[in-house]
């Protein structure tokens, strides 16, 4: 990693470069009903050769088994998902939350890769001060930086789409991410751009060229939007291709700003999990080729 | 009006600014049991001296009658919701979408309202260019607002949620809202302030400052934010004070950027509906001033 930072760190083996499916990295959330041998067999068969990972099935499997199954299988880690909801005001539960975040900071190292996603958490139970919580964000990651940069781990702040801003996310927008990853060193604390969260958003070519220009981009993820969305509003992803978001063109942008590192799918949605896993997996690189490559 | 435009053309009498209530404004869709005259009389008898309406139920009720029931109520109407729906690409239903916003323009002035709230409709299917949908928005908007007046109305437009970006509103910040408007006079196009829609957005107290200093704050609403969003996402909204919104520092950010006209209550929630209207009522109003006035 360069001291400037970089844009996409976990980056694509350049040996690749002639290989369609080069840059593509399936987010195991895609795929719930595998196993990870599961998945790193069904990736590895296909040709795909980068995923990235969830703490908790990742725990259950063990972190250094884990580590250990990818590196055999051939597959980079592009990122661990997810660090993150540290928006308590009170004492003991932020603690208890930055002693998570180092313990996940730990299991990023141990799996290899350079990127820990944070969801920074929503508003403690009757706050009404977002811009509050918001900086409370930024403190813990003040705190929680330095841990992670002496393991060559950057954490990557993930605007989630505003609908989340209260119970899971008050990091709305690449350009509130922004503001908070400017305050540290690049190659310490990067963005996720993921289209699913920003696309509704004017401002978001605007602020992918200035977190190119800062070497901020530190992961891209790709899922589609579509409507109704179903309660609870987590499991309503699209399949690349079946929503509204222009995913090529935010390809093409984020690749003009200078990212060169893989390209996530990650989509939560009950209707993949329910088909074949291989299935699914041939319809997203199909998807992904069409749509987005 | 004034030809620089006006905060809250619709403005509350100077002579009742000692009663608590005064500024208050029921918008029928949160008490949706009710009929029009047994909003009429609840309203009168509650204290309450201003609605807002919709075109549905005013246009099975009548118009004109519609009109001289509020009148003879002495019940303001501070607007009437709404017109919009002009994305469409297709030139005969942009056709038929415009005919559609002169009929509520019409409705609006036989209403005796000056404000006609617009939203601004979704993607057409299959669209992936939202970019050029707001475009679309804009066009609509200059074929209609010297319509809108000639008979005294002026075009509000309402940013809704991100979440309804796709399916219902391409319009989704205040922002937005205003690089649209301020092409257009200020007495002919303004915009809605919601809590409901912009309250995560940390960039909306400038713009409410942009928009009080141009003169476009033409309607002020609330709600408040409660999760989990039920599915489709449209009822969801929560009675004042039950959420996460900070309902009283909008209103004072609204009011120091000049406005001086009604605050309407809109919340959209079938457990309000499911109850007597006249204690929903007399709750809103005790909310109202505990949490916003």
């Amino acid at each position: 990693m360069t001291a400037g930072g970089a844009n996409g760190a976990g980056a694509v083996d350049a040996s690749l470069a002639s290989d369609p499916l080069a840059r593509l990295s399936i987010n195991q959330a895609t795929l719930k009903q595998w196993s990870l041998p599961e998945l790193a067999m069904g990736c590895a068969e296909s040709g795909i050769r980068a995923v990235a990972l969830w703490r908790g099935p990742v725990q259950a499997y063990g972190v250094e088994r884990a580590a250990a199954l990818m590196r055999d299988s051939g597959l980079a880690v592009t990122s661990l998902c997810r660090g993150g909801f540290f928006t308590a005001a009170d004492p003991a539960r932020r603690a208890a939350a930055l002693d998570d975040n180092r313990s996940a900071i730990d299991e990023a190292a141990a799996l290899g890769t350079g990127t820990l996603v944070l969801v920074s958490g929503g508003l403690p139970e009757g706050d009404r001060h977002i811009g509050a919580a918001r900086e409370r964000v930024a403190d813990a990651i003040a705190e929680l930086a330095p841990y992670a940069a002496e393991r060559d781990v950057r954490l990557a702040i993930e605007p989630l789409h505003p609908m989340y801003a209260s119970d899971r996310c008050v990091v709305s927008t690449l350009g509130q991410a922004l503001d908070i990853a400017e305050r540290f060193p690049a190659e310490q604390v990067g963005v996720v751009v993921d289209t699913y969260h920003i696309w509704w958003d004017d401002l978001a070519p605007a602020q992918i060229v200035r977190a190119g220009v800062g070497g901020r981009i530190a992961c891209f993820q790709l899922a589609d939007w579509v409507t109704p969305l179903p309660e609870g509003v987590l499991l309503g992803r699209g399949q690349l291709g079946d929503g509204c978001v222009d995913l090529r063109g935010f390809r093409e942008q984020v690749d003009a700003a200078g990212y060169r590192g893989a390209v996530e799918v990650e989509i939560f949605n009950p209707a993949l999990w329910a088909r074949d896993g291989r299935e699914v997996l041939a319809e997203i690189a199909g998807r992904y080729l069409r749509h987005a490559a």
